[in-house]
């Protein structure tokens, strides 16, 4: 693996998910990463992404350093050829380089604007790094993809499925603010990659980006598409047609626990953090059907596995 | 030990003392903490608390995960069946649940707001975390309390006392806002559960909750109380009877050097960070008399002692 | 060496030099800073100097804890006698006696406000930091040296000169912000201290304090000073004379391909971060003459050397 920016880095996903499921229960030797350092580099926040990652390299025996990007070093310039006499000191050119010096992996978080869908597209943060790093670029959630979350998503489903080919359906639900497609995107390419039965759910206006939901079956029927489902992955994106916008707050599409009923008892995920009683209700996080935590431990066995593959570069 | 939350999670002060002694004089092992994590979350600033305990962590072997609550992840959501529709990204349901899971043990700092005594004293956050954590939670100082200041000070008092049972005086000091009742409060009651004739000294309307000074002798003439002191703690707090307010800004109950004549040659005591010339003066900061350091010094111990005691849970 | 804070603490440059670069070519045994603590302390931003000295003291096997001084701790006050009833909660007497409790080596970035030169010369808190701790104490740029980033130009100086004694010339050129006087200030002091031929270019009104400068030569005529360079370090400052200001953003002192024709085919320098196409064009950034990344590299070993030194006082 050379870097991980998105799903398409992976080559063989069942041998990355069965390798993550061995980390899980092996007491993992501290020696793989040992004089390697891992750089992290956030211009948003983050919670699990942050603790799990470094989690995950401290396991591996790796040293991290961590910095909030704008707020602790300098306004980064990502423009070829910008004439830099406005507020942003460093282009990415040499911060590219210079962290490949300093760091022997490079992790980015970097969010869309939501605003210009070209410009979110063109995903210049993560890319920009790609192309000026020396070192290998994780990607920890970026405008248009999270495959980190999205390799977890796929670890946890072939962990729990209880059946050969589960049914899986993606639900949009409502949120007060508008958010990223970056978490459904990578969810929808990653089960693509399984073998499931996928079916997307959300309102009229909501269809994700058709290059990622491809042939994948989208309702806008939320019960239709919860028969007999086996899991159901819940997340509000905002609308990727009209783009950035909030369309819809209607809390008819609010995950309830009757909603329960129609699926095969399916375990429910989230990627977290989760609006309680907006995008969940409270009734269905604290039943037994919801995994959301057991998803999120999951995250550090992904991020190992990654960070493995990268050190190894096989 | 389960938690670390407050003193009576401590079964025996005189032998968790007598362990942070022996942990100052010897070389720790740094096994003991080996693959632990120690997750820390400030919701307020830090310095002594934050560095000791990074610290103490360190010397045990332990990786150590620094965030600011607020800045670096999401702002959380305390309460129980609350429509998260504002604000809050993420109920500490699944925050707790989850860092217990990238985390050995969680230590929380959480201020208190200084204007609802009632709210206060439920000292929300660092409950909510002890109730949904599944591993041990740390006090780093909460709305009511702060036992890792107050065992620094046991152990201060046992290390430096001259005779058996030392006279020790708590003395409000001036201060230009309004402080927690944390510090003073814990200060008390690990003082009760040592062998020390404890003497408090405020103006009118600054006595501390009764529920914690109990038959603890309270003085509002701070000379009558200082007679014979073998130790001063001088503290500034906001009222508790007038809640969070400011009643008094006498400089008269300034710390000054001629005060020590009516002592014992106390040895003078502050949790730091401490305004000079408002709480107490140069002359006493600068002479033998003043422990402050020393005193800062022992953070690291404690906390080290009570990280042993969680690790071990015993 | 027992603190660096300025150039005058190396004794031997020539000594230092080598030790770095023997270092870089190396792996360094982690045992060396085994147990020892680094404390990083940041009254402003940093990337390269925060990341390369963190990798440096983690390649000799100490830990490291990172603060942003004003934001994650308390305000500092630096006045002697101050009665603190302000917005200043500790004072540096405390501050840097505590911890120098928890650290071996302090290490402290704190930039030149840029309004009262008297104030800036007098570098209060990079010195009040040596007066009060009782560890040794690193510049990680302070408002009038930064001497890491002038130990690794030595080094790259040395590693990469064609000649006994090479020409190094140290251009001006424009900035959008008024930039602090302390780069080029360390860098002029160190390269005193070598064996080059040493020239100082820049606008009128722009000349570095004559006290740092002493007999070196500096011409106003940037052509005149370029010819026949081997080494071209070119850097922004704000007037030393009307002190911090800005007084010309004459783009023909930027530095163009074609100016690089004057000069041996010199290596150009610059500290990083750089404002392209503002201080230095794309061209000469990207091409074979542009030396920044190398030197930038040059920083972790810069670190590595001075920590060595402070740490076993030699």
């Amino acid at each position: 693996m050379k870097n991980y920016t998105s799903l398409s880095d992976i080559e063989n996903l069942q041998e990355l998910i069965a390798e993550a499921l061995a980390l899980k229960n092996e007491n993992t030797s501290a020696s793989f990463g040992k004089g390697k350092t891992l750089g992290m580099l956030f211009f948003n926040p983050s919670l699990r992404t942050r603790l799990s990652t470094e989690k995950a390299a401290k396991l591996l025996g790796m040293e991290v350093m961590v910095m909030n990007a704008d707020k602790d070093g300098w306004a980064l310039e990502f423009e070829d050829g910008a004439v830099m006499d406005s507020n942003k000191a460093e282009h990415i050119r040499e911060a590219a380089a210079v962290l490949s010096q300093y760091c022997d992996i490079i992790a980015v978080r970097a969010f869309p604007g939501l605003i210009d869908r070209n410009k979110d597209e063109e995903d210049t943060v993560i890319n920009s790094f790609v192309k000026y790093a020396t070192v290998p670029v994780v990607n920890l959630e970026s405008a248009t993809g999270h495959p980190l979350q999205a390799l977890t998503d796929a670890i946890t489903v072939s962990e729990l499925k209880k059946v050969n080919r589960p049914k899986v359906v993606l639900t949009w639900a409502p949120h007060p603010r508008a958010l990223p497609q970056s978490v459904p995107n990578s969810f929808v390419e990653v089960m693509q990659k399984m073998d499931v039965d996928l079916v997307i759910t959300n309102p009229e206006g909501y269809d994700l980006n058709p290059k990622v939901t491809k042939e994948t079956t989208i309702l806008h029927n939320q019960e239709e598409a919860l028969q007999d489902a086996d899991f159901v992955y819940v997340k509000n994106w905002s609308s990727y047609e009209d783009y950035g916008k909030i369309l819809n707050e209607d809390r008819n599409w609010t995950f309830v626990k009757k909603k329960l009923e129609i699926t095969n008892d399916a375990k429910v995920m989230h990627c977290l953090p989760v609006r309680r009683n907006v995008v969940i209700d409270d009734a269905v996080l604290d039943s037994g059907n919801s995994v959301v935590i057991h998803q999120a431990n999951n995250r550090t066995f992904a991020a190992q596995v990654v960070l493995r593959r990268l050190l190894s570069r096989d």
